[in-house]
């Protein structure tokens, strides 16, 4: 009997990995001689990298680039076991937790030492590098991005532009041949789930910004902004890059992004799916678990369960999930290729509690499924 | 497919019979033509009368007794809906819930309206009657309770004694010639699991005396009367009560009980699967649910999903429990006949949280392992 146990990790928590290793713990009581295959996932948000390293026995790497309002932070991306994938969360280096409340501005935040993590991955010779872009608290179309990677951008005195979703307003030209020429031997898949183009009411700035700190008034000069940098761009490169599904994730870096070489956006657990080889693992497998922090209804939006769910559904395997907490409206996973689901608590108490016993909770709850399918086997 | 629902309550939110309702509607999301057979499940402690009248299709009667100080209590107790079995519980009259706890004192406390109840039954004209005797306030020995039936009970001077654990210092003589006549006509089955003897350091009032709010030298006047008791009974009948294991019970009920004619102690949750006559259900079910608030190690001791596994597992029945709430060490009911449990709670929160969707949880736990073991079924 083959199991691949293929979980998201559970936030503030367990790792995706040390998910997957309680389920098997729990299995093995039962089952201690089937076949185990352990897959750490992500959906190209939160964990990403850390799910992806551990997928492939890779390696963090640790640099120190600029924060989003220019001082220094040391931001971790991974690289796969193989040495040929670098795996990036945008966050690390451009997060929203990197800025304190008080100084939250998207006027002035900048996507610049997400660029820096990109040449450190190119410095280490990979030939594909996985971008999430979730957590973002930048506004600046993914301009400081580009600028850490070779592109120039100028106002109309010829001066480099500042830093930050505001500068953009000046902007008058971009010459993109300063960039980085190592890029063009590199995939790049940015883990993109929504579909929002960079401009309008839908845009990076009236959806996005107001979470990251925008004032109404700041929201329509972002928005100005971007478009004014989506003009230049036209006229200086004859590119197209506002109204790409997912131009206007992550204040625009869906946007800049498509000025790299070799860039394609795509659902990030997907590309993690692609990325791990699921299917090959799948497609003999008797049983696959999953499993996230929290399922409901949204979870059929591009979170793991579902991805994995649907890569097992490609060769008809039953797919259970185990959850963390599990949403009154969650029934719509089964449409999905969700077969069960169950929740792990064991006792009634708050989160803190629940955080700190999930691992045993883990363990108890595939224990029991594998029984009551154990029984059903000997029935 | 015939499956057998037999859960216990789930205490402060669900009757048996409620959670019954909602396994079952949550097993027919998937199982929509399945044969169901729903039994309200009890182990002789708090619920076993509504259970027992729910599973019967019995109805409650409503009496005015004597509570513990004396004072007046309405209490309810059922038939069956054949008419001939009545279910007590002795709470309903004698309980320590019917005492505030500035008032509690075993020496004044007595088991009068228990007797009265269980008169009233014998009005009814029943030819059973199952007596749980779980959460008492008093320590008399069961004295109150043969009073009203009819025993005397008279001090050196020839006067009736007085209510209470206290009053048995002062017992001379006992004279069960005015017993209720009936009682020689019907059969009670007392739900006892423990094993406490009348006296001494196992006894009622050194065990059970200090959570009905005895101090040390009231548990030692206590059981010196309870031994007193004994001696008088034993002088005066030829009856040996003290010794037999549950005498102890209910602040001695289990030893003034043997003094009515055709009484026996019994295992609680035996005296309800052999009223609903479970295993008549069991023998052709191709699934058990049983379930109960709270599992635990404690659960083999008696309690009821580990009493309907054993009888599940006379004929090599499958058993699941759903369970409010799981304890860490709860494995060992593995061994007594559960073959697996899923708690219920489907997120992080409070008692009270739990206790509010402990319906829908029930249904969506229910409707996951039908989900779980159909698509093994069908695998």
């Amino acid at each position: 009997m083959k199991i691949v146990i293929a979980p998201d990790s559970f936030k503030e928590s367990l790792s995706a990995a040390e998910v997957a290793d309680a389920v098997e713990a729990g299995l093995r009581t039962v089952w201690p001689d089937a076949e185990y295959v352990k897959i750490p996932m992500a959906d190209g948000g939160e964990g990403t990298v850390r799910s992806l390293t551990d997928a492939t026995g890779g390696v963090l790497h640790e640099v120190e680039v600029c924060a989003p309002l220019g001082d220094k932070v040391k931001a971790v991306f991974g690289v796969s076991g193989d040495g040929k994938t670098a795996v990036i969360e945008m966050a690390a280096a451009s997060g929203l937790h990197l800025v304190p409340s008080e100084k939250r501005n998207p006027m002035l935040t900048g996507s610049y030492g997400t660029g820096e993590l990109i040449a450190a991955a190119l410095d280490l010779g990979v030939d594909k590098i996985i971008l999430g872009i979730g957590g973002s608290a930048t506004n600046d179309g993914g301009a400081g991005m580009l600028q850490a990677l070779g592109a120039v951008l100028t106002d109309k005195n010829g001066m480099p532009i500042a830093c930050g979703g505001s500068a953009l307003s000046e902007l008058a030209d971009i010459d993109l041949n300063g960039l980085d020429g190592r890029l063009k031997n590199v995939h790049i898949e940015v883990a993109c789930d929504v579909g929002n183009p960079l401009c309008g009411h839908n845009g990076a700035s009236a959806v996005f910004g107001p979470q990251k700190g925008a004032t109404p008034d700041m929201v329509a000069r972002l928005d100005a902004a971007l478009s004014n940098f989506a003009a230049v761009v036209r006229r200086d490169t004859g590119l197209e890059i506002a109204d790409t599904p997912g131009s206007g994730a992550a204040g625009g870096m869906g946007a800049g992004l498509q000025l790299l070489p070799n860039v394609v956006l795509k659902s990030g657990v997907q590309i993690v799916i692609e990325a791990v080889r699921l299917a090959e693992q799948v497609k003999d497998a008797d049983w696959v678990i999953t499993g996230e922090g929290r399922m409901d209804a949204q979870s059929i939006q591009g979170k793991t369960p579902v991805g994995v769910a649907r890569a097992a559904k490609q060769f008809g395997k039953p797919v259970i999930a185990l959850v963390g907490s599990l949403g009154d409206d969650y029934a719509v996973v089964y449409e999905h290729g969700i077969d069960a689901v169950f929740p792990i608590i064991r006792t009634a108490g708050g989160l803190e509690t629940a955080l700190r016993q999930a691992e045993a909770n883990l363990q108890s709850a595939a224990g029991n499924i594998a029984r009551l399918l154990d029984m059903k086997l000997s029935k």
